[in-house]
C-alpha cells in the first residue's frame, strides 16, 4: 500500500489523474457560489465503469474522500470538493448506449448532457422529458443526483419519474445493477429511487436506463400579466383546481421582468407586479383557451397568445434569461464583481403561492434586501433570488438571514426546504429541521449501510456525525 | 419484563389482541394458496399510530416477529403469518383523514380501502387512479407495500407514483414521518419510495398521503380479437410505437376467453387466440380510432367499439372476471376442492410480449400443465396462470416446473420476476437470481439499517440470513 495517488496511478491510465493545482481549482466547486469549497488530491477523469471502480477501490483502501461530479451546475454546492478527496468528474463518460424506440428507452452513460440525449430521442420521434435550466449543460448523471426539476414538471414530473433503472459503483469499489427495463417492476426495493437524488453520497452512478416517451405536439404559449401578486396566485390556483394541466406553468415577478428588460429589451410591462407564462401541448388550442379564461377571471391586466412557435420561443426566452438577467442586475447593484446571488428553492402546497409570495416581500422589505421571485408556480415550486454583496459581511449576514427566514416560511406554509435543487451544503441544516431527529437517524443508517466509512460525497446533504 | 402477550395486554386495549386459534387461521394467509403461512402468537388489530408502535415496542422487546396485514388480498405469501409472531391487522386503521382538493392529494389511515378513497375522490371531482384488480377490498396500506398495479397503470402508472409522504412505525417503535404535502421536493433521501413496496419488511406504514388527479374524461373502449397470438403482440407493438397512450391495453389469450365464456357466457369468441381490450380517456374518439386502425393492420379478425358506457362496462367485465373464472376452471379440472391456481407475474420489455406468450405455450405443452395468460399487454406486464391439482404431489411438481420454466424464460426475454405483485414468499428465489449477489447484499444491508433485529415480516422478500 502506496499513498493515495501512487495507487491509483497503479491502477488507472495516468491520463485520468490530473494534479496540477490550477486544474484542481477548476475542479472545486459548483454553481453554488456562496458555499465552501475544499481542495481536492486528485481529480479523476475515468473513461469506464471499471475506472470509477478501480478508483473508489484505492479511496476506500486509504479512507481518501470521493466527490462525484458532473458539469458543475448544481447551485447546492453538493459537487464542491472536500479537502484531500478524489473528484471523480464524470463528464468522460458521455455515451449514448442504447435508444430504443420500440421500447421508448434510453441507456446512458452520466456524462451525456441533457441537450443531447434530447436531441438523440428526437431523431427517432422521442422526447426526454426532464428539462432543468441547465440543459445545454448538465449531465444526466448530475441530474439523477439531485433528481432535478424544470419547466415542464407540473405536466411530466421530475428527472426521477423517468429512470428505470443504474449502475452504480458502491464503497467497497462492487458494481451494483438495479432497476429494469421493462415498463413496470416491483422486484425488491427501489434502490433506484433511492440513488436518486441522493447528491453522490451513496454510491457513484455509472449507467442510467431512463423511460422516453412519444415527442407531445407543439406547445401552445401564452403570457399574463397581472397588476398584484395575488391575483397571479388566484390564477394559477384556479388553472389547478379547474383540472388543466399545463406543459408549463411559471411566474415571474416584477423584480424579475425588470431584471430581464434592463438586462435585454424585450417589451416586457415592468411595472405589471407579475407575469405568468403558460403553455399547453395538447395539440389543441382548446385548453389553452380555457386557461385563459381563468387568466381573465384572476384579475390579468394583459393576456397574449403567442401566434406560432418563433413568438412562443420569444416568450419562453425571457424565462430563461431570468437567472443571467439577476446576475447582471447583482453586478450593477454593487462595486466590481461582488454582487453575487442566494438562489433559494422553496416549494409550497400550490394554494399557499400568494402567501409565499407575500411574505417573502415582506422578509425582503424587513431587511432592506432585494429578492426577486420566479420559478415553477404551477407546482408551487418558487425560486426567491437572494441579491447580496459578498465583500460586505453585512450585506452577506443580512443575506443569509432573508434566507433563513424564507425557509422558515415555506416550512411553516407546509412546504419543504428543497423543491428540486436539492440540499448539498446550503441547505444541511434545513433538511435536519425539516425531517426531524427521527427522520435524520434514518438518514445517517441509510448512509452507513451503503458507505460504512463514509468516503462518498462526506458532509453534503447530512452532516458528519 | 412478561410474556409478550402479557406485556402487550399492558399496553394496549385488551380488545386489540386476538388469541382464539379460529381467528388466528382466518388471519393467517393471503390469496397465494400455495404458500407456507405459520401460527401467530396473537392478532392485533391496533386503531392508532400509538397502539401500532406501542405494539411493535413490545415485539422489539420480545424479538417477536411483526406481520403488518392488510386485506390479505396479495398473492405471494407476504402478508402471511409467521410462526409466534404478532401479525399487525391494520384494518382498524381506516379512516379518510384529510383530501384537499385545492391541493389535490388525499391523506388516509393504511387500511381504507382503495374503493373507499375511489369514491371520496369523486365526490370532489377527483380521481384516486391506482386500481389493482382487487381494488373493492384491497387496502391503501396494501397497494402502497407492493406498490400495486392495475389496468391504468399502461397511462397513469402504478401506486407508487401516487404516494408524496408516509407515516411509519419503526423497528424499535419510533415514528417516521417521510416525503411531503407538495407536489415536488427533493429533500434528502427518498424514504418514501423506499418503503413503497418493501412488503412490510423495513416498518409499518400507519400514515399515506397520496396525489389525487383531476377525473380524466369518460373512457370509450373497444375489444380486437386475434387467430394468432403474434398478431395481438404486434397490434400492442404497433400502438406502443405510434405513440398512443391509451389508458387500458388488457390482453386475454384463448384460455382464458373459454374460461370466462363458460364461468358467465357473454358471447367471447372462444375459437380466438386473443383478445385485446383497449380504452382510451382523453376525450375524444380520434385516438381510439387510431389504434382501432393499427390493430386492424396487425390482422384483427373483429374489432368492435362499445357504443356507450354501459358496453364500454360489459367488455370491461369480461378482463374482470379472469380470475373467478379460472379459479372455476381449476375446480371443474379436479377433484372436488382440489383445484388451484399459481398465479404468476412477469413484465418483459413490450417488444418480447409475442415471444413471451409463445414460450408460455411451448412450456405449458412441454409439460402437460394448463397455462392460461391474461395482463397488461401495453406495459408488458403479464400472468401466466398455472391450473394445478394441490392434492396430487405429481401436479404440483410439474406446476412448480412449469412456474420456474416461465420465470427463467422473463428474465432471459430482458424482464423482471414480478411487473406488480411483489415478492413475498412466492417469489424470493426469483428475486435473488434476478438482483444478483451484489443486489441481494444490498437488500440486507438496507434491511439491516432498517430493522436490525429482523423483526418485521422476516423471511418475506429476502430469505432469513
Amino acid at each position: 500500500m502506496g499513498f493515495p495517488i501512487d495507487d491509483l496511478l497503479a491502477t488507472v491510465p495516468a491520463d485520468r489523474v490530473l494534479t496540477d493545482p490550477d486544474v484542481l481549482a477548476a475542479y472545486c466547486r459548483d454553481k453554488a457560489d456562496l458555499c465552501d469549497a475544499g481542495t481536492p488530491l486528485a481529480v479523476v477523469r475515468p473513461r469506464s465503469t471499471a475506472e470509477v471502480a478501480a478508483t473508489v477501490r484505492v479511496a476506500a483502501t486509504h479512507r481518501v474522500p470521493v466527490v462525484p461530479q458532473g458539469a458543475r451546475t448544481g447551485l447546492t454546492g453538493a459537487a464542491n470538493a472536500v479537502d484531500g478527496a478524489f473528484v471523480v468528474s464524470l463528464t468522460g463518460l458521455d455515451r449514448i448506449l442504447e435508444i430504443d424506440p420500440g421500447e421508448q428507452i434510453a441507456v446512458v452513460q452520466p456524462g451525456v448532457v441533457n441537450a443531447e440525449l434530447r436531441r438523440a430521442a428526437a431523431k427517432e420521434g422521442l422526447a426526454y422529458l426532464p428539462d432543468p435550466g441547465s440543459w445545454e449543460s448538465s449531465t444526466i448523471g448530475g441530474n439523477v443526483s439531485t433528481d432535478a426539476g424544470g419547466m415542464c414538471c407540473v405536466k411530466y414530473g421530475v428527472t426521477g419519474e423517468y429512470v428505470l433503472g443504474l449502475e452504480v459503483v458502491l464503497a467497497d469499489g462492487e458494481i451494483l445493477r438495479c432497476g429494469r427495463r421493462t415498463m413496470k417492476g416491483v422486484a425488491g426495493y427501489d434502490l433506484t429511487g433511492l440513488f436518486v437524488g441522493s447528491e453522490g453520497t451513496l454510491g457513484i452512478i455509472t449507467e442510467i436506463t431512463v423511460r422516453l416517451r412519444p415527442a407531445p405536439p407543439e406547445a401552445r404559449t401564452m403570457v399574463a400579466v397581472y397588476p398584484t401578486v395575488p391575483a397571479a396566485g388566484r390564477a394559477v390556483s384556479s388553472i389547478v383546481a379547474a383540472g388543466h394541466r399545463p406543459s408549463m406553468l411559471e411566474l415571474l415577478d416584477r423584480t424579475h421582468l425588470r431584471a430581464i428588460e434592463a438586462y435585454r429589451p424585450m417589451g416586457l410591462d415592468t411595472e405589471a407586479a407579475a407575469m405568468l407564462l403558460i403553455a399547453t401541448d395538447t395539440g389543441t388550442g382548446t385548453d389553452l383557451a380555457a386557461i385563459a379564461e381563468c387568466c381573465q377571471a384572476a384579475g390579468a391586466s394583459e393576456l397574449y397568445v403567442a401566434e406560432d412557435a418563433v413568438e412562443a420561443e420569444a416568450l419562453t426566452s425571457a424565462r430563461r434569461l431570468a437567472h443571467p438577467a439577476m446576475e447582471h442586475l447583482a453586478l450593477q447593484a454593487f462595486p466590481a464583481g461582488r454582487g453575487s446571488l442566494i438562489v433559494d428553492d422553496v416549494a409550497v402546497p400550490r394554494s399557499r403561492i400568494t402567501d409565499l409570495l407575500a411574505g417573502v416581500e415582506a422578509i425582503s422589505g424587513r431587511h432592506g434586501v432585494l429578492v426577486g421571485v420566479v420559478g415553477h408556480a404551477g407546482d408551487g415550486n418558487l425560486h426567491p433570488v437572494i441579491v447580496v454583496d459578498h465583500a460586505d459581511q453585512s450585506s452577506m449576514d443580512r443575506g443569509r438571514l432573508v434566507f433563513d427566514e424564507i425557509m422558515r416560511l415555506g416550512l411553516a406554509l407546509g412546504g419543504t426546504c428543497t423543491g428540486e435543487h436539492g440540499v448539498g451544503l446550503l441547505k444541511r441544516d434545513w433538511l435536519a429541521r425539516e425531517i426531524g431527529p427521527v427522520g435524520l437517524k434514518v438518514h445517517r443508517a441509510v448512509k452507513a449501510a451503503f458507505d460504512p466509512d463514509g468516503i462518498f460525497n462526506p458532509g453534503k446533504v447530512i452532516a458528519l456525525p
